[in-house]
């Protein structure tokens, strides 16, 4: 690869595209004629202002957001949203959450903070290898919302179908899979994605919101920068946002949008998913965790059965070029997260080695 | 300039030391051999696990900050420590906070969702354009914290002593004058820091905090981020930091610590600051806003007396290359932030348009 170059397969932060990061670097030092980076220029200048116009123009088109949708950047992560959406969104004080893994289970964590939760479905009896069946939730009188995690990195499942919410917002959690596919927004009535994943740079969150779900009546000790109001009221700039990653994240925008959109992004991420599932389900050493009509197409989760051999193609893959391998901690194997930037070669490429590494440890234990 | 850059006199983001700038260019594509962005490294890996340590070393270094104090990298700037220092920090429920600006009226306003706040001190008398004494704080018992912003970037003053708290942890806003000069961390019970305006690209914070105020007995409603114990007890790895931020930060604390460390910030600060407010002192066209005891050696206020000149001075500064000289747009007038990054050759060729600009502008109205 050029620049010497390697295929990261890490869970995120992860790749981005090269001519993407060929741009920031040439731009690194002075900005298009600005004569500054834009690490060094200030939010409230012109310059700035037209690069977070246009980030949110260019993912307006992108995801075709409806008017009665905000677009919000917000520092944080995750972590800061699973207790935004509950302070936010929690009228009455009760919310369904779906359990599909560990990071729904942090998001009900942190809502059991401030309103009661309901878990409408679970696949907790599959060890989350599974989705639950959503098509008839359970939605009691006076819920405030349904909370999925569209996509759950750790053992590699996702949402094939959204949940039939009984007319309550939809909120979701799109991190692990944000602008992978063709959404319809209309559906939800939140959305939120770190964009560490299959964006750019980690510390902003972008946060899509129906309007009417931007409430000013919040409990009076929510801190300002909690309340969604104060980051839609003020464009994103109640206070100086991570300009930085606004700026990457929009020159990836305009990337998706010059080759094919979110059409075109599915397309390639179904083949590139088709090609590691396909192989681990012909091979002898390794098999997929999660179960196959819940497999997500961003993180491929899979083992040997062995932890020692697991381990083993870690370390053999890493020295060939393939980093980030390494199953979730909490779950151990191995997962290849393959998100929009990873190019279908490098998947290829790992495929290549794992059935060459297969081959010759049958070799071996001849 | 080199790369065609220009002076920005912003109060922040802010100018970064060009061979930083110039470093981080040439790592943007694969950081020293990894064959990967820092932006697009897993933060749970070696390399970048290497970058956060060797940040923190340095900081401690350049700071000599005592063992006792922890330092944090927290997203959501300041509007999130607002509400964090009180909700980590008020204990009783009772907190002392001094008013010199804009920056501590607005940690004002969210310390009171938490508790009582007593203002001990005030400048409004003198519209903030000084500090008051501190000397003799009244501090009533069972008060938790003294709180000051350590520099007021809007009018242009700082404190050139600190308040005697009365044994009370000293709490300190130093975002506009972080690692301008040495800092006896010993004398605090927190500092944070905005890094957008001495060090680097907005996004990251840094607290140090002494391990005594880290608690875990807080309000259970206390969203798992604002907990510094969540921080501190994760060394800021409990969810994805902002990692391009810290990387870069970590470069500049490398940067000073090559060019004589803090001692040798202050002695080009100060002579910055004093070709600044020499020429106004000695100006019939422009003078200080802040009063001369209180002056901020980082942001320095000054003004024309007529709007229309200000705004004729701006726009012909901007035009020689002289960015980001609007004062805020709360106060009017000319401010020129001269943080760490700032050249004295930048502020020497700033005066010398001033003064041009003063003698042709006497010359026409001759």
């Amino acid at each position: 690869m050029k620049y010497d170059r390697i295929f990261n397969f890490s869970a995120g932060p992860a790749m981005m595209p090269e001519p993407v990061l060929e741009e920031i670097r040439d731009e690194l030092l002075n900005y298009r004629g600005s004569g500054m980076s834009v690490m060094e220029m200030s939010h409230r200048g012109k310059v700035f202002g037209g690069i977070l116009e246009e980030a949110e123009a260019d993912i307006r088109r992108l995801m075709n957001i409806p008017d009665n949708y905000r677009v919000l950047f917000v520092q944080g992560g995750g972590t800061l949203q699973f207790a935004m959406v509950p302070i936010n969104l929690m009228r009455r004080g009760l919310a369904c959450y779906v359990e599909t893994g560990q990071w729904s289970k942090k998001a009900i964590a942190e809502a059991r903070k401030y309103g009661d939760v309901i878990i409408s479905a679970s696949s907790a009896d599959t060890g989350f290898t599974s989705v639950p069946d959503c098509s008839d939730l359970p939605v009691p009188d006076g819920a405030d919302y349904v909370y999925i995690c569209e996509n759950e990195t750790i053992n590699g499942v996702r949402f094939n179908a959204l949940p039939n919410a009984g007319g309550l917002p939809l909120v979701s959690d799109q991190s692990s899979m944000f602008l992978s596919e063709p959404c319809d927004v209309s559906k939800y009535g939140l959305i939120w994605a770190g964009v560490q994943k299959n964006l750019g740079p980690a510390g902003t969150t972008v946060v899509i919101i129906r309007d009417d779900l931007i409430r000013d009546d919040l409990d009076p000790k929510t801190p300002v920068y909690l309340s969604y109001k104060t980051h839609a009221d003020n464009d994103s700039m109640y206070n100086t946002p991570n300009c930085w990653a606004i700026y990457c994240i929009g020159k990836v925008f305009k990337y998706l949008l010059a080759n094919g959109g979110l059409d075109e992004m599915a397309r390639v991420n179904r083949e590139k998913a088709a090609v590691l599932y396909d192989f681990l389900d012909s091979s002898e050493m390794f098999r997929g965790m999660a179960g196959r009509a819940d497999r997500s197409l961003m993180n491929v989760t899979f083992y040997s059965g062995s932890a020692d051999l697991d381990a083993e193609t870690i370390a053999a893959a890493k020295a060939a070029g393939f980093d980030g391998l390494k199953g979730h901690r909490s779950l151990g194997g191995l997962r290849a997260s393959i998100y929009n930037a990873m190019p279908k070669e490098g998947v290829q490429a790992l495929v290549d080695f794992l059935d060459g590494f297969e081959r010759e440890h049958k070799q071996d234990s001849k």
